[in-house]
């Protein structure tokens, strides 16, 4: 979530593809094993986003983010899992559901959801209509939307009044959140707010973030109200952390991508909040080991150690890990209430896939792990049994059961039936060791019937560390569809940025680019951060090629976001790619020095206009770098910021490079599609579109017309544009 | 007006003054002579927009543009004056009348004017109700709002049914538009138009202009339907000219700032449109002389000498002259029904004035002029009489009567008596020539009580060329104080750019600026374009000085719109200014490339990643070069597109120079303060910043906390931070 939020505030690109693809399956297909991808599959993959267990551990409830094909958005489900016989049941539906926790005391679930109130606190179970547990009568619209405050919920505009809640251990207090629009005129604002103002399409009113705590029949208390630019307090609920006598909470204190947090502490006696002793960092889950200490990587003699801090200054050492702890894309530390042990999801870089580790009082470590991934697992408070999510990219999630003490995992559930019945792609977990030394883990995906004797175009794909064990995840493959890809007869690669734990050198490069600090220079940022990745592609395709998999004439590139930046690097460095596809982004255009000034400072060694740094942009920045290439980038994009995209696309065709860029609009003139988008039909062009630009660009297969009748003429003439441009001989 | 389209199209930057000033001046003053100005005074300042004569000549109806101190914006007034008895009776008012006409037949005026249901063609006499005459019951909303059609409109959002219409001269026939707004689901949209979103701050739907023609009793005739982005179409009603037997019109075929039209005629019989064959050009008014035919300013020899064209290919020759015919603030083409002359409204821009040039069939030229300023007027068909604004800087407006053929101007009704009462300041019209060898004419404003043994702190204002003989007109001076600032013991310098017309090389230039024709060279636009009226600025000062009536160390500099696009560059071109105002403006910076790219590849020679350009926006750009200056500039805003504002500030601010930027604020969070400000309370809110910032900086006078409470913090810092700078030795 924290990652999440670290990317949605570095602006960043993208782009749909052909006609002779099966792209509309037969909205009722009937159930035979092996059928074949479609992009309708793709469109329709359920989100698993939280699991939580009946505390007397008979059943697990889960959310689920669902998209039907017909919508025109996603719909959340409340299911309930009763662990003895299987059955499903579904008890809620809403446009939105999130934090879902079991109720601390009698039957149902505490969940946020919108019960055509706006977003509240509700109690559901199965045999009551859903209760109020807390109610704001004025909730505030959030989304891509005229007067909204802006979400990063990837869903249509909706109106939140609770944002967040938390029960204490023992279930006697309840601490959250409610949100207000202010009613005032609009002020006369000097400086730096007003920059504010240029970040976003869309403009709302100021919002503000009240915390409460309430102790079961007392009136609730005010805790704190805060700005929601304290993006910590407004999305993450402050963090709260709860002991005996207090809770503790974060605020944040920079305007960092990454942002820095100060913890403080307010008691319950005395309802006062004072700040803790410890030094302001960043904003990280606590994660508790068996000794009941903190958990934490740590570098030592270039080495990272798993290890244990107790408040008291003992350090237990686990032992050597490059893992990440409680990964936001699967938190999780639990502690045997008997201290006998300790389990932390955690996430293996080398691997890209999520497991459990658990650490026992004597300090031995044991891997609780399945094929492909264990994620998003809730355990009951004793740490016997826990259900999590086991799936891969290959393997449709399924509902697992996880024994502790055993380390026993037991499939219970398939989460959607409709892709137990597509025969599974032939996926291979890799890595790669770039020339810099770095290494990348990834995947190769073969084409339906791949035959050894033949090379095939290849497709790679990126975006950040997101190519894992997840199964068609929407915040990695986007608008790409990777399966349908490989129907068609790509080789598609899932490929990552090198990991960071794996060098000191990539770690302080990420924290200087955060902080503008200083201690790396901007030419190993550029290269540790952006080129290294590039370099990471090389080799894969080299080591493609060099196994007879690929034809290294027919690679395109593909990404979204930070995904983006990399793609609009790659073609800008490399003569490697034959067409690239860059999604939603736009971070690194000199454009937009305005919204990332610190970042761009570390970069690029300045601004813009800074001699200093004149070097660097005219070096890296990818519309200067526009003369170089001659790869076909199509740009797609949600919000219409439109700066840095448009400076990219005709930088591009002033040096008679193909490029098209489309822009995917909302519900209305009102409001704007979303990072990841939100709207079926839009997702389902934008795949159409990237399947037909690939097509056209590796493999010469003319377009459809597309959603304007124009598509076909207009590549045909950059198609010809660009043979024209090869046929004279280079300019000096 | 299309200099104001012209203008509106080029993004441009701006800033009010101190808790010493008679600032607010009692609401109900007792009438006496000679009081001084205030800021009051200034803010409301009647606007004369239009005079028609009545058929009979015993009557001019005119609209005033009215600002009342307590009110939220502008309202319109529709007046007529009884010539006769001089009687003066307001017959409507509303939030908005434009193009006021005699109905043809009959008593009456017909205005364009909302009277409660969206602004609609309507006739208005004093005896009965307003009636409707064009009626459009889907009007569209129009302003800086979200939901809105971008709007020059400076008012409030309002809605438009009716946009434009032209009566046939014999009254039979009503050419009209209307406008309608898209209501269907936005469409995915490739390519160019997509940089359309990024170019305003707020969204609307897609708005169509319906032309028709209607004929007495028939049903109005589509003539044709067209996007409001031919903006001719949109804000110029495409220009009309009636002939017997057609309608020529004006479609705009380029997206220029000065934008380039074809003409067309559509039969009245045939109901067919077919183009005109005269060649595509610019988008100007037909002038008519004495002998049928079309007058112009033609360059021969490199002499301008005014010439009248007849369509059998004849020319007649008038002699020398620089004048602008029927210029934009001033139109007005006449000729006799008898043919015995021509009447033409004229712009002298040596004199900078407006004047009414007559010729006759044997080609004497005659000069209808009084002392300052004859405008806006309109003649009875005979060409008689006329009514004429008559005003000068100095000098408040009065309707006058105008005998064409003795020649005689007739005093005949102030607008408003407010201003009879306040004493006169001293204004002097004065030419500068500069070291380039080009004039610049102005207008030298004394302090009060200015006294010839003291040397004054000045202020120069800017805005194109619109420093001339109208009285407080706020197209120029914004929300610069100009008569206050006097009042308060500066010296005003009204100054505008050295006129177009003395120079085949600035006529090019400018040419080359709007169409990237690459005839002149970047460097020379920049130098003719933008150099020019600094170089102006420091022979004004030059003068000034060595006439003793200013202190050449206390200098200011203020401009809006493209006076602040010169206010950035004097600043970061020249050591003049002790401190500068720059109004909502941003061109010029290579961050709104995409807005401009045409022109700015005629000022720096290509984007800013362009190699070939580098060395020009290095030198050029105000963002680049904030290393040279310490001049404290304040920049206030509108519409919040604030990264060109927020890129120099933070510029300036890196480099130690104080800055500081002023966002002023909309109705609601839904709108925005227009390009001229709308909104009372701002307007008086930036008048008085302006003059606190340069008391501030040039005599030492604290300001006041300012609406935020925080203002005399903040410069008092930058004060400081500026004298410790000083202090320091100056770093290599």
């Amino acid at each position: 979530m924290v990652k999440a939020l670290i990317n949605r505030l570095a602006l960043a690109l993208i782009v749909v593809a052909g006609p002779n693809t099966a792209t509309a399956a037969p909205p009722t297909q009937p159930a035979r094993v092996a059928r074949t991808w479609t992009i309708e599959d793709i469109l329709t993959i359920p989100q698993v986003e939280q699991i939580a267990l009946s505390r007397d551990g008979r059943s697990a409830a889960y959310l689920v983010r669902v998209t039907r094909s017909q919508d025109d958005g996603p719909v959340f489900e409340l299911h309930v899992l009763d662990l003895q016989s299987r059955r499903d049941v579904i008890l809620a539906r809403s446009d939105w559901m999130e934090h879902l926790e079991a109720m601390p005391a009698g039957p149902g679930w505490s969940v946020l959801a919108d019960f055509g109130a706006g977003v509240q606190l509700y109690r559901v179970s199965g045999n009551t209509p859903p209760s109020t547990l807390v109610f704001n009568p004025r909730p505030v619209l959030v989304g891509n939307v005229d007067g909204g405050e802006f979400g990063v919920t990837f869903t249509r505009p909706l109106r939140f009044g609770v944002a967040f809640y938390s029960w204490s251990p023992d279930g006697r207090r309840l601490f959250y959140s409610t949100l207000e629009a202010s009613s005032a005129p609009p002020a006369i604002v000097a400086n730096e707010p007003i920059a504010r103002a240029s970040l976003h399409h869309r403009t709302g009113p100021p919002v503000s973030v009240h915390f409460f705590m309430k102790q079961q029949q007392v009136a609730p208390v005010p805790v704190m109200t805060v700005s929601d630019h304290d993006r910590v307090a407004r999305w993450l609920g402050a963090m709260p952390v709860w002991r005996a006598d207090a809770i503790e909470y974060a605020r944040q204190i920079d305007t960092r991508s990454d942002p820095t947090v100060q913890r403080f502490a307010w008691d319950f006696a005395t309802r006062q909040s004072t700040p803790l002793p410890a030094a302001a960092g960043l904003a990280r889950p606590a994660v508790i080991g068996p000794h009941g200490g903190t958990l934490a990587i740590d570098r030592l003699d270039n080495v990272l150690r798993l290890r244990e801090h107790q408040p008291d200054g003992r350090v237990y050492d686990y032992g050597a890990s490059e893992d990440t702890l409680s990964d936001p894309r699967s938190p999780g530390s639990w502690r045997a209430s008997d201290g006998a042990f300790s389990l932390t999801a955690v996430r293996i870089p080398r691997e890209a896939r999520y497991a459990l580790l658990k650490i026992d009082e004597a300090g031995h470590r044991q891997l609780i792990d399945a094929r492909g991934s264990l994620r998003n697992c809730a355990f009951d408070s004793a740490l016997h049994r826990g259900i999590c999510i086991h799936e891969a990219l290959d393997r449709p999630p399924q509902l697992a059961s996880v024994d502790a003490r055993s380390a026993r995992v037991t499939d219970l559930h398939a989460v959607s039936a409709r892709y137990e019945t597509i025969a599974p792609l032939r996926i291979t977990p890799r890595t790669w060791t770039n020339a810099y030394g770095f290494v990348s883990a990834g995947f190769v995906i073969y084409p339906r019937g791949y035959q050894p004797t033949k090379r095939y175009p290849a497709i790679i794909v990126t975006h950040g560390s997101d190519a894992d064990q997840r199964f068609g995840a929407p915040s990695f493959q986007w608008n790409y569809p990777v399966q349908v890809l490989a129907e068609r007869g790509y080789v598609v690669v899932l490929l990552n940025d090198p990991f960071t734990a794996q060098s000191p050198t990539i770690e302080m490069a990420a924290t200087t680019e955060n902080s503008c600090d200083g201690k790396t220079s901007p030419a190993e940022v550029r290269q540790l951060l952006w080129l290294n990745t590039v370099e990471s592609m090389r080799s894969a395709i080299a080591q493609l090629d060099r196994d007879g998999i690929i034809d290294p004439a027919r690679v395109g590139v593909a990404g979204y976001s930070f995904g983006s930046q990399i793609v609009n690097v790659a073609v800008t460095q490399t003569h490697l790619f034959r067409a690239a596809s860059s999604g939603d982004g736009g971070f690194l255009e000199p454009s937009v020095y305005l919204a990332a000034a610190c970042s761009y400072n570390a970069i690029y060694g300045g601004a813009p206009g800074d001699p200093a740094a004149a070097g660097a942009y005219q070096a890296f920045a990818p519309s200067y770098r526009a003369s170089y290439t001659h790869t076909p980038v199509l740009q797609q994009l949600a919000e219409p910021l439109a700066i840095p995209t448009t400076d990219f696309y005709r930088a591009l065709r002033a040096h008679g490079v193909p490029a098209e860029m489309t822009l995917y609009p909302g519900e209305s003139e009102a409001s704007d599609e979303t990072h990841i988008f939100h709207i079926p039909a839009n997702r389902r062009a934008a795949m159409q579109e990237n399947l037909e630009w690939f097509d056209f660009w590796l493999r010469g297969i003319e377009p459809s017309s597309g959603p304007d009748g124009q598509r076909r003429q207009r590549w045909d003439a950059l198609r010809d544009e660009a043979r024209r441009d090869e046929a004279e001989p280079m300019s000096p």
